[in-house]
This record gives structure tokens, sequence and C-alpha cells, in this order.
């Protein structure tokens, strides 16, 4: 089997009035200093029934070439200091990591 | 601004008992059966801690070229089918749908 890349999903609501472009414009930092992420995605949900989404209002979706790289961003000090600040504004969070299974592909 | 695929983010706690394999094959199935979906990843998490998994072990992301398309998807009889086998089988659901920001793209 195929190595599969590793994925690392954030879902989160930020507290009342903190200024969520900041810690988007740091994330969009943080991801770009570091090289072991190579795609970042995220999106600012529009969509989903308030029951389905639950006050999440964010997400995020990291990949990484395999579970080590997602170690070392973990460990990377940019990213230990950018959770510091990170988890001090949201209200509530879930996440998952995952080995992604590549079911369909882009044409 | 160039239009943004849209992504339908979904994570999931299974109930009990469920055969979890028969409900990804059908979802398998369902994504390579509708033209909408441009592609599938998906993966069970392996990693977090159970505090910021709460309890969710499953995420699914499917992209479209639009919302339009995401739309159609919904109102697929297929897509309509299998919601309703899908929403028997799951525990908790959390739902996200969102134009996605490409910030770091693969090189």
């Amino acid at each position: 089997m195929a190595d599969h890349l590793f994925k690392h999903l954030v879902v989160v609501k930020f507290k009342e009035g903190i200024v969520v472009e900041e810690i988007l414009s740091g994330m969009e930092k943080l991801v770009s200093d570091i090289d072991a992420v190579i795609s970042f995605e995220w999106g600012i949900d529009i969509e989903s029934l308030e029951m389905l989404r639950q006050g999440y209002t964010h997400a995020f979706v990291m990949t990484f070439k395999s579970k080590d790289d997602y170690n070392s961003y973990l460990a990377h000090p940019k990213h230990v200091e950018y959770s510091a600040i990170f988890s001090q504004v949201i209200d509530k969070i879930i996440m998952l990591d995952f080995p992604a299974v590549q079911s369909k592909s882009p044409p």
C-alpha cells in the first residue's frame, strides 16, 4: 500500500470579541514558515444548519507527507509559540489527525 | 478573486455495533457515482487526544467546483437515499461547508 498523506484537521469556534483575522494571518505565516506543511486549506462555514455545525465556524486542514512530518511540525518552536496564543482565543475545538484515504481524485 | 473550490466537511462518531466498513463503501460508491464530487478524502483519527477529538473518529472531506455543484449533490437522489441510511448509524456529527481558501499549495 502506498504511503498515505497525513492530515491534521481542526474545527473551532473562536471566543467572542476575538479579532479572528489576526489569528488567521498568524496561522498562514506559521504554515508558510514550516516546510513540513505541504498544503493548507481553510474556510468559514457559510452553509450548514446550526444544528449540524454546532457553533463551530472555522475549519483548517493541513497536509503532511507523513506522520513523522506532522510530529516535527508539532514540535517546531514556531508551532509551540503559536499554539500558546491559539489556545487562548478559542471557545471550543475538535481535532482529528489521520492518514488520508484518497477515494476520488480530481481528473 | 478566483472562484474557490467548495468543501463539504463531515466529522462523525458512529453508533456502537455499526459495521462501519459497509457505510464507508456505500459512501465511496456514492461519490464515485456523482460527477459533482471532484475529490473525496477521508480518514480515521489515529493521533488526537480524546479531549481534542471528543469521541469523533472519522473525517470526510468532499470537494466541489462550486456551491452550486454542492447543492446539486445534496439534491441528487442517490445522496438523498444514502443520507437516510447514514443518519441512522451516527451517534453524533459535525458538518461544515465552506469555500476553501488555499493558503499553501503543494510545490
